[in-house]
């Protein structure tokens, strides 16, 4: 097979070897994504490539919230500065490194504007003002927008910039367990968006009381692992209590006429999604993704010699037109100026989950060579109901992507007694280590200084009543047990992990 | 029929006579949008019932533009000010008001970074590295965004807010005949945007070479009239020539490998379109919108006295449950809490186009009250096969919401010939007024200046091959006329009108 072209345009550093690089390799040749102007480090560019994968995601994800009572709305991109002095009062802690807006035109502002770096503060005064009865919750709005945060130093195109695009979903409930149940669905929804449609395993845990978001009453969180054995915190969901419910003075009157205060959620993933399906799928011939999210699901090459051209092209046209019918993303690579190497080699580079080869012998046999893009994996498919075989195909294919990243995750969670287990097996293996621990901050403080692990989740106190997808955070130890860290009785198990 | 709380529930103004007040009244009843927080004038937050009006029309476009090619893509919110400047360089007469963002976190920066006020500058050096050849060419980015520009004094929800919501298209081509006719694709696809979305017929032209984006080598607008006779620019699509191109070095090498430079275009429509949607159809009751962009398309409202109300809530939940199976957008009122007059007001005032209303007369007939919103049209339907009915009746109010609009513009496109005519004439009835034109910028200042119409837009100099969708502005004069306003020869046919 030819290779024309192949070191300049394909991916030459090593997954395994050099992961920083790698990734930032695979992101520009794939033509995801483009850094920012040089004036402006942290932002980049999301180029159609990149972006058509975050319209798939969103309009999956879009689909489960609005069949779950979700309405979509949009709040202004700016957040007057006591709007954000109101939130720091009520919630200890937050304090976001944001862009401010000084100027509009020539003229000074009187008040700063920050450039959102989350909605609470200007959300929460609203739904205060369209709450009045009983009659008027759950309340659930969500907009799809992008934030800024001061904060990258370095750019990562999806996992570290300064501006990124999420969604961001705010509700209010009348009781306690209906915020619950809510904060539950949606980090059931996310966990489901990642094993379905990234072919991701998730973990589904809470974040411990020191770690979570400030105001929330519990935070809880889907992680993912990735291959460098490092945890990403790939999507949360808040139960905030009535924090900010009293803070806003969100009220209700219920059916005796009594004013009650709101119990309220937020909950948020971002297009750190894709910086995590990148790095779990993709390998050194460049990015891999899964069937439900690719541009192109289907790339069909035709292969000819001199005169075999014409009955070639019209058989791969058949082919590409079958499928579409069937509602497939097919791309039709009948480019003459280009041989078959280069195209296999440029398709792989971009990801595409199937290809399908038609040379003289498959027009010859009524069959195409269908070639799965993770494993090489390569077999014959009849042309006669070749959509259903295609359709299993890429089945396949998410299931081999699936499966890997499973495997991946089972072999990584280990479980540790002490201080030197757990720095020895973070620190030996990477990947999760389940540890009794007490529930003070002070005993992770050791562990973060030495080898940068944290306590990326603890088990979730209770159980949905229809457990969702993705494998639970589940206590490792008993409640015998004292934390692996001090002398004091382990309240429950830590998962201590290296993070992105 | 009861009106309980009617008053102050329902639209108080009049649209006749109140027309501003009556439209900000039927934009907050009707919940489509709120003013922003008291220190940010200009800002609305769009809530739940507006939303989906963009994300329908945003649905309807968007999938267009895919078929013609284009693929979406997302750059980053900032532009650097020395970015701006170089446009200013290029761009004679670009100076926009923006939003200027000084500091990130406690750090002031070293370059003021504006918040985008649209994202040519941005975007054209990114083109620039990604064309390298013509087989690169066309190359068609949009971005669905907010834009900030802060010119807004006084807030007028969806016309005049210093943040709005758009699309912005940004091509690049390899001539000047192929950047034109992308030009008049877009133009088409907005007018039929209106036409078949909105139901409001578009006229379509161009701007007056005074009045071009600057840099543009012609400026084509759909404009609409509003029913107190003022034009809307409701969408532009720029003709850029290789201003843009020269500037921001977009090049490429044609198959004679010699180095040319590109031929761009932009255009975009903006959530004004929801503005002159909402003008032009709602009423007295409240908000009016078409079938295809309804939240609701169906509201169906059971009406029983005592022991009726199971069948007729019975024989109502099988006639919702056969429109949604036929993919219709149904409401089913069974509320008990409130009479059929409430919800009859209510529904009118949200603008759900067609109210069915079913009894017990209706459950022994076999039978559902159809009643129209715009002209309260009612009639009797069968239901055996109620969802064909339901969507004629839809077909029928989009016709009779299109048929108003239509007549209200072709009684109102007038003839003058002389400066006293004009004034008089526009001064008098509003619309347009077209008039045998020299072309010069000093003949429409005076007019400007008396009675603030200007010219909104001329003929197009070409006409598409296969004319789309829209009225075209036409010349209503001889080549032989003098201009109504100095003694040159007309070069063309002045369209002048009042603007928003």
């Amino acid at each position: 097979m030819s290779t024309d072209g192949g070191q300049d345009l394909g991916v030459t550093k090593s997954k395994e070897h050099e992961t920083g690089e790698w990734y930032a390799e695979v992101v520009q040749k794939a033509e995801l994504a483009s850094y920012g102007p040089d004036r402006m480090g942290g932002f980049i560019v999301t180029r159609p490539r990149g972006y058509a994968l975050w319209e798939r995601l969103q309009s999956e994800l879009d689909g489960w919230f609005k069949q779950t009572g979700v309405d979509n709305a949009y709040f202004p991109l700016f957040v007057p500065e006591s709007f954000l002095e109101r939130e720091k009062d009520v919630v200890e802690g937050f304090n976001p490194e944001v862009a401010w807006v000084t100027h509009g035109g020539e003229e000074e502002l009187d008040e700063r504007l920050a450039v959102r770096p989350t909605s609470e503060s200007i959300i929460a005064p609203y739904i205060a003002q369209w709450v009045r009865s009983h009659r008027d919750l759950p309340m659930r709005l969500n907009q799809w927008c992008s934030v800024v945060r001061w904060e990258a130093t370095e750019t990562t195109p999806f996992f570290r910039t300064k501006e990124f695009l999420w969604q961001e979903g705010h509700t209010a409930h009348a009781t306690d367990a209906g915020a619950w149940a809510e904060t539950l669905t949606r980090l059931d929804q996310y966990a489901k968006l990642y094993e379905d449609v990234l072919a991701m395993p998730a973990l589904r845990g809470a974040k411990p009381e020191h770690d979570k978001f400030p105001g929330a009453k519990t935070t809880t969180t889907v992680e993912t692992l990735m291959p460098d054995g490092k945890s990403v915190q790939a999507a949360t969901s808040h139960h905030l209590g009535t924090s900010f419910g009293e803070a806003f003075d969100i009220t209700y009157t219920d059916e005796d006429e009594d004013e009650r205060t709101c119990h309220t959620t937020s909950w948020g993933v971002s297009w750190r999604a894709l910086g995590a399906l990148i790095m779990t799928h993709s390998d050194d011939q460049g990015l891999v993704v899964p069937p439900a999210l690719a541009p192109e699901q289907v790339v069909i090459v035709p292969i000819w010699r001199g005169e075999n051209r014409d009955a070639v092209l019209d058989y791969a046209g058949e082919i590409a037109a079958d499928l579409r019918e069937a509602g497939l993303r097919v791309e039709l690579d009948d480019r003459d100026e280009r041989n078959p190497g280069f195209k296999f080699n440029e398709w792989e580079l971009k990801g595409v989950p199937l290809r399908l080869e038609v040379g003289p012998q498959e027009v010859e046999a009524g069959t195409a060579t269908a070639v799965h893009r993770p494993d090489g994996e390569s077999h014959e498919i009849d042309v006669d109901g070749v959509a259903a075989a295609v359709r299993d195909a890429l089945d396949t294919v998410h299931e081999t992507l699936y499966d890997a990243a499973a495997e991946t995750l089972s072999e990584n969670v280990r479980e540790a007694d002490s201080r030197a287990e757990i720095l020895g097996t973070v620190g030996q293996h990477g990947g999760y280590v389940a540890t009794p621990w007490c529930g003070s901050e002070a005993c992770e403080a050791p562990i973060k200084e030495e080898i940068a692990a944290e306590i990326v989740a603890v088990p979730l106190d209770a159980p949905t009543e229809a457990d969702g997808p993705g494998e639970r955070v589940t206590a490792a130890h008993d409640e015998s047990d004292t934390c692996a860290l001090c002398d004091d009785p382990a309240e429950t198990t830590a998962y201590f992990a290296r993070t992105y």
